[in-house]
């Protein structure tokens, strides 16, 4: 049993926002975040998203797409903490790091985020740097053995070694000077449990930095048997890895969904991770384009908003098409994301020669969600008996994505084509 | 996925009722059912109990306690099927079988229930006996390996033989004819996935008998990946081994119940076996009792309630104390076995020196089910935050136990002795 | 570590002989066994063949084919002891059991060995028949869930019961009467760990019995963690499920041999089990014949020879042909078989295209024996370099299958047609 | 199967000699390297001694015991190769490496050897140096997550890189102008496979240096499944963790001798380690010595020598005592590790109250090993029956530490201490 106390910041709903990495990967610029927030204000923010979230890498002058440069030299400061490329964030220049971008969001009614790597630079360590409020240096508290998988960015902290805590202060003090709402921290969600000591570490750190954080781990999966430990020290993790615009992958998801449902609660959620919708992949081209069909979107946004996922926008926001818009606009389906409550898998059988899901869940405001998948490759024709969702008595029915209202005797009568769901409030 | 209906029986809430096991292991006899039949019709019917369950090895003259006898003779039909043995059940003298007996349980207003393990008599196989309804014979359906670890009485059947499905559906037919309303079919439910297609034909045998009958599958541990199947096929299957009256097997049981509370629904509920309390092992001797505190059966009571497992009590009813019985008679903690819904565990952790577990569930008559376990070994005063229970206003709390109502501003405000437990409605 | 000491009969060489298995599976005939002992003293003895072995359920009065008849009745002796079926052996009439044939086997100058299945008769079980030696009976003694996984004839024993001992030990009193030479007890081989117990009874009981038996172990695969446990209690064990003449199965046991080499020795074999050639599976067609190639049956007859296997032939003696007789016949191999020490494979690697196989043993007359395999799918000529050998020097090469000499300078250079070998004696 | 040829250099014995680790860790210096080597020669060389090693991190200028100092800046050439600490190693000034030392050891009739670690040095991945031969930089080749667990000095190279075969030819190249014989190499053999193709370029490079170096693969334990390309691709291989002077981890290491039997062979060991005896861990205390009692050292002694280990002497040599010298220099001990063939346990048992092992090897120049190990806690009397080894006649059997000959009519007759071991060589 896990004996650190709860020190994740309580909020009381999954956020909602956009992030640079399915459009610009390890390459955006600050150019583009103010077009997105600016888009996000304007035709966004009313339905609820707010998080303007800047992805990995901002402090390598060369990054330019979703390819990291191995061994990459890296903007940092005296006291070995990496600050953003001035050459990418002009407004940084002067010390200012994110202060200038951050508070342009805000003005804007946002909020804003950026994602950082669990650990020490590695140059820090190699270049043996200080560490403010400590007289220990970066070598000195560098895991030595302790690397990411798949970037040379960092070596991890030991959290035992003297001076690991003051690093990690330091980092969330400079990072709440900028005004930071958002830390989506790296190679740290699946890395458990061997760096299981360091997540509690930056965990607190963030906690006693005097300015209120979301903290969102990655990458995922997430590993069930740790759930109550991101519970204590996040407000979400990854429970899949990246997650992109296929349909074995939007699939497989329902198996994690049903998985991680008891674990979602106040201030604490699983993460199916971003939306791959609109038009993604910018950096290697302004053509590309989400490759999941209308209806595989409709199952995506029902799936994450009954099981309560944060939702993160992985489009170039400015190029968003109407179909697409009216995806993320849906005041119906967003409310789900916001009251769904106690959301599970009711069952998951092969029903008229394709494969459908039961979702259900309670809504905070009265009555009951019920989310059906056709995640098969059959057109159907089905009946779900309300006895299947224990409801004994005829209800009234709106189907969210339509916003049709119907009276259910005793049974909900759908029709759905393959990669297809529909989604209900009874009351 | 499995391709199988639904062709379990629907009931709205899990059954409650007395079982012979736990006090008279394989020997209970038609007298003793008839005396504890009795006391539930006068004490406990009115608050919802109403199964009289007859155990294991009732065709068997020489059972007389919770050990088996290897290669006993039993009483057993022309077609293969077992009958009650005589000396033992007398009323069902000339080829009666349960009928009288079931009639007289009916006669008083409750259900009748009977054990049966998977299979057809050992031997029948050997003396090679008739299968009503078919021309094949005991020998010809029997699959030859397959038998039960712990008990010499069957053999299984091999469905894929001829005169399997006969055989299975004559067994339900006698039981219609008896008057059985509940089956407790043994040495099937941890034996998946080998015996998985027996499983199927039982359960459709079952439902095709033109009764109403509850199944229940035992032994546990039943297997998490077949919940799909157990739901389909079963009205209640066991998470857990036999369950007695020690404190070790109470404290595994929260992790099992965490790990399927997602599968109750209707008709359809994991079992966390029989509540050994009061006068059990009688069949050793009358003096016995249960091991556990009073508290430990209110931690038993409140979980097996909120997680809503079916309820079956293993005492000699006419020994039962007034204590005891007062925890079986709590109006309120049936209410939560009934009404709770979506029931899960929020979280277990370390805290002020024990450990502490909180479930939470929907009330299916509005609100919310709260429960609050103290599985350490401290005694504690604790304060659980509403907000871990996404509550995040005022609310009324009633205590189920004591029945004091209170109102909460913003945490439910907690003493709990160790092996003991508070359960709340909010509303 | 195990604590029983050697009570295996030590032999200087694996047994060679016949087993009636492969050409006539459960249905053998005394006539049949007469006629193949008679082939085998007239053309096979000088070569070193002396077992001619009656396979499974002689004691089953219907048994014809490979095929097991599900709860056969089975011809027994008063004291729960299986005897031959008169029918089928008639010159064990009058209680005789297999006495006469095997003092006509050894009239002949050859061994006489029977096949047995582990545990006390089923039908023994049943009608709880009498134990010699012992006032306990049958059911007493069965190990109620222990049956073998294929065949319905016996129940396991349980060592702990009383009259356990005495049931074995009057089992080997009969067949010491008998005259029996070789008993192949099947269903204990792989059925390790949990009839450990039994095993040990068995083989104590039968070194106990006052005559020499070679004990040999079915089915395999055996468990390479239990080779000491083998060596101790056996003279051979199975390292193999049944082998028949598929390529496959001899590419596989490669493998199987490098894992088991260490474990040859005195009176210890791991067995390879029997030789599918000739005319094997008479039960189905006269006419079949083993699917192996001349140079598939090479491959297989070098391995097993220089493995040190014990050889067993599976075809009808009197129908075998002038090639498969030379592969039988050849006494160089045959002294390989015998003389080989401490084999082991060298390498194996891919040479020249294809999969070469080296293997080495020391040969106890002095010198050195090489087998070159190719397992691959193509021909080759490659040069083995002495070296590999761990030889220095020139030295004489004997091919043992064309018996052709040859001074080897520093290599060995062979041309192999796929699924061929070669063998050498170097000195 | 594995694909790649056999290129490791064949030799007929395995090597014995001297090595700084036990003595003195990562400090070693020129003087003592220069002290051992005289004494080697003097008293040594005379039985079969003649490698000197010196272990690892002799590049960095501030190493002096077995701790490593994280991320300690190295001694290294423009080309990204290490070179020895002038302060430590004053001969190698002037750029002559380590070329100076190994003149003089080659000057006494010895050989010389040195450790390193596979990959390329950290420091000149962060500096971004050249690779000799190549336009390619440290940087481009290094494997950017592929780091040693317990050392800092090294990133992997990634053999798919362009310049990762120049950078392994220019540092064999480098050290075959230095004169080296002998090279360990560490962080590769129990590193497979995810390193298994840096392991065979590396191999590769060595054996096209142009010069014939043993190569030594460091730590274990080496995997199983491996053999076959260690084999291949080195000379010795260790299998075990690092080996110290307690009993533990001598009697563990019967069972990975037992397991590795089998792939010793010509110019090819599996290396059971170092011989901790005598003045070791120096650079802690001179006045340390090895825990291991003189019975143990024979039991040591004994299983590498039947084995066939390479023998590595761990002590401080001027500081050997007569008792420990004499273990060394056994004529007949040091001719078994050298003609050993086929060595193999042949059984391992309780036998008299304590734990005997039984090992048996033939002797390459005629009759066989046979070695005798007590490895429980109890002294005993044992007879070994001659025919356990395959011996049908009396034989004259030569106790190799006593140098007793007697003639043995059926049985070795052996008194052994707990912890004490016999070695015999039969004729």
């Amino acid at each position: 049993m896990n004996k650190i106390g709860g020190f994740a910041v309580k909020i009381a709903t999954p956020p909602m926002g956009w992030n640079s990495w399915d459009c610009y990967g390890a390459g955006v610029t600050e150019e583009i975040v103010r077009q997105n927030a600016d888009y996000m204000a304007e035709h966004l923010k009313q339905f609820g998203w707010e998080y303007v979230v800047v992805d990995i890498q901002w402090s390598a002058p060369n990054a330019k797409t979703h390819e990291y440069e191995p061994f990459a030299d890296l903007c940092m400061d005296e006291y070995s903490r990496l600050i953003p490329a001035e050459n990418r964030f002009p407004s940084s220049a002067g010390g200012k790091g994110f202060g200038p971008l951050a508070e342009y969001v805000h003005s804007l009614g946002l909020k804003f985020g950026i994602h950082i790597m669990r650990g020490i630079p590695r140059q820090a360590v190699h270049r043996n740097t200080k560490i403010l409020g400590s007289d220990h240096t970066a070598r000195e508290i560098a895991k030595t053995n302790s690397i990411c998988a798949w970037n040379t960015d960092m070596y991890g902290v030991n959290p035992e070694k003297e001076g690991a805590k003051e690093y990690y202060e330091s980092l969330f003090k400079l990072y709440a000077e900028w005004g930071v709402d958002f830390i989506k921290c790296d190679d740290i969600a699946r890395e458990l449990p061997h760096e299981e000591s360091e997540l509690i570490l930056l965990s607190e750190s963030l906690r006693g930095c005097g300015r209120k954080m979301i903290l969102s781990l990655s990458p995922g999966p997430a590993l069930p048997e740790k759930a109550e430990l991101y519970k204590q020290t996040a407000n979400m993790w990854r429970i899949t890895d990246d997650f992109w615009d296929k349909w074995e992958l939007l699939y497989q998801m329902f198996e994690r969904c049903e998985r991680w449902a008891g674990h979602s609660g106040a201030g604490h959620w699983p993460d199916a991770d971003m939306l791959p919708v609109g038009a993604i992949l910018q950096d290697y081209s302004p053509e590309n384009r989400s490759a999941f069909s209308y209806e595989e979107q409709k199952v995506m946004m029902t799936l994450w908003s009954i099981f309560r996922s944060p939702l993160m926008i992985g489009s170039e926001l400015t190029k968003l098409d109407e179909k697409t818009l009216s995806l993320l606009t849906n005041t119906d389906i967003i409310a789900m994301n916001k009251n769904s409550r106690y959301a599970h898998q009711v069952w998951r059988r092969e029903v008229a020669g394709t494969e459908i899901v039961l979702w259900a869940a309670a809504c905070s405001e009265g009555g009951l969600y019920a989310a059906v998948f056709n995640i098969g490759e059959a057109a159907c024709d089905i009946e779900i008996p309300l006895t299947d969702l224990e409801v004994y008595e005829p209800v009234v029915c709106k189907e969210l994505w339509t916003a049709e209202e119907s009276k259910s005797e005793n049974a909900l009568k759908i029709s759905l084509a393959p990669h297809d769901a529909a989604a209900y409030l009874l009351k």
